[in-house]
């Protein structure tokens, strides 16, 4: 029987979706409260945009925060129940739409962003079409900010870095999170390689850390066509 | 009493001059043996460039590997005793010439380079002007090849994950190195930044992994002004 990781995904995000969107609102992810959520935000802002694309926006908090500080947002994610607690919680436009239908259509969402963000949205082996998708819908001098758990954060022992599929259990999470997910672990250089090969430059690599621990928590990616003219 | 770090750096160097030159040349570092040699001359030899600047040559074993495969080779390294020991192993052209001596005026190794090579030879603070150096000295479609211990190999219990100095006791390679070395660590990020400064574009991010472990053992960076043209 084969199955189907990219659908391992999907499902537990419908699974998941109101676990999820307590533990988002609740502020019950440490390494989010303490660390990431203020860096991909900061990576954001730091672009000084009018308008941003949040690919994966899950219920909708980096969308809130964003129209809170006057900048107009779009979001859409493929779990129809996180996208209805999005609309819900805020006047913002959401979309839902798989990562396959916005590769084959990307301005279904608009475009002329001056960011697109991927918060830990990009799961699954092959973003390539998605990064893609994201460059094609940027207005001039947009970027694409990305987020993903630190390659060298709780390297599992005896776990080769190396690129491959792992399992989250979401154990930090609470009993709420009834079904575990698939996702594809990838090295700092790939990552790299992923995010730029639809012709971008690197213009950022961050790395936040925990604050107490002082290890790394995130790579906090930033690209865009346009880091000569800058 | 205020110590530079970079002198003593200069003076571990003379100091160590025949062990580490025993320690290279009788292949007893492992990680070099297994990995890191192989990993650097293939993403050299993969620009299949016809002169090469070894900046921070040493007893100078790549260039001899480089010429082997018919590669045109200047090396230069601060520590007279190592220059020394480089001449008298084979007939490149070998300078000895301080990083700063450099950093003043490159073109005193010549110029014209297909690659500018650095492999673990960047341990101070101040690499900027390295860099810039090496820059200025490449011919067109020119790159730096960098090379360096991956930031997340062996990170000490409780050290945090941030740019600073740390000390290098040898430890690993026998009773005959007599003077530890204060080198500068450097985060993925870090490196990155200091590499692209001269407004060179990232061209790979490679980070080659023990074949046992499956652990990164080094950073691989390879970038110039030509990404855009390939």
């Amino acid at each position: 029987v084969t199955v189907d990781r990219e659908d391992l995904i999907k499902s537990s995000w419908t699974d998941n979706a109101a676990a999820w969107t307590e533990s988002v609102r609740q502020k019950r992810i440490a390494s989010r409260a303490l660390v990431t959520d203020a860096a991909v935000l900061a990576a954001v802002r730091a672009r000084t945009p009018s308008r941003v694309l949040d690919i994966g926006c899950g219920e909708g908090w980096l969308c809130r925060v964003l129209q809170g500080h006057e900048i107009e947002t779009v979001g859409f994610d493929g779990t129809r129940e996180l996208i209805e607690r999005a609309r819900a919680a805020s006047p913002g436009l959401y979309h839902v739409l798989t990562y396959e239908q916005f590769a084959d259509n990307p301005e279904a969402v608009g475009s002329g962003y001056d960011v697109a963000v991927c918060n830990f949205s990009l799961l699954g082996e092959d973003i390539g079409a998605v990064i893609r998708g994201a460059t094609e819908v940027l207005g001039p001098g947009g970027v694409i900010v990305l987020q993903t758990v630190h390659p060298c954060a709780d390297l599992p022992d005896g776990c080769r870095y190396e690129d491959g599929w792992r399992m989250e259990e979401f154990g930090a999470l609470g009993s709420d999170f009834h079904t575990p997910m698939p996702w594809y672990f990838r090295t700092v250089g790939s990552w790299i390689r992923a995010f730029t090969a639809p012709g971008l430059d690197l213009i950022e690599c961050a790395e936040p850390v925990h604050p107490e621990s002082g290890q790394p928590v995130s790579l906090l990616l930033t690209a865009g066509r346009a880091a000569k003219a800058q």
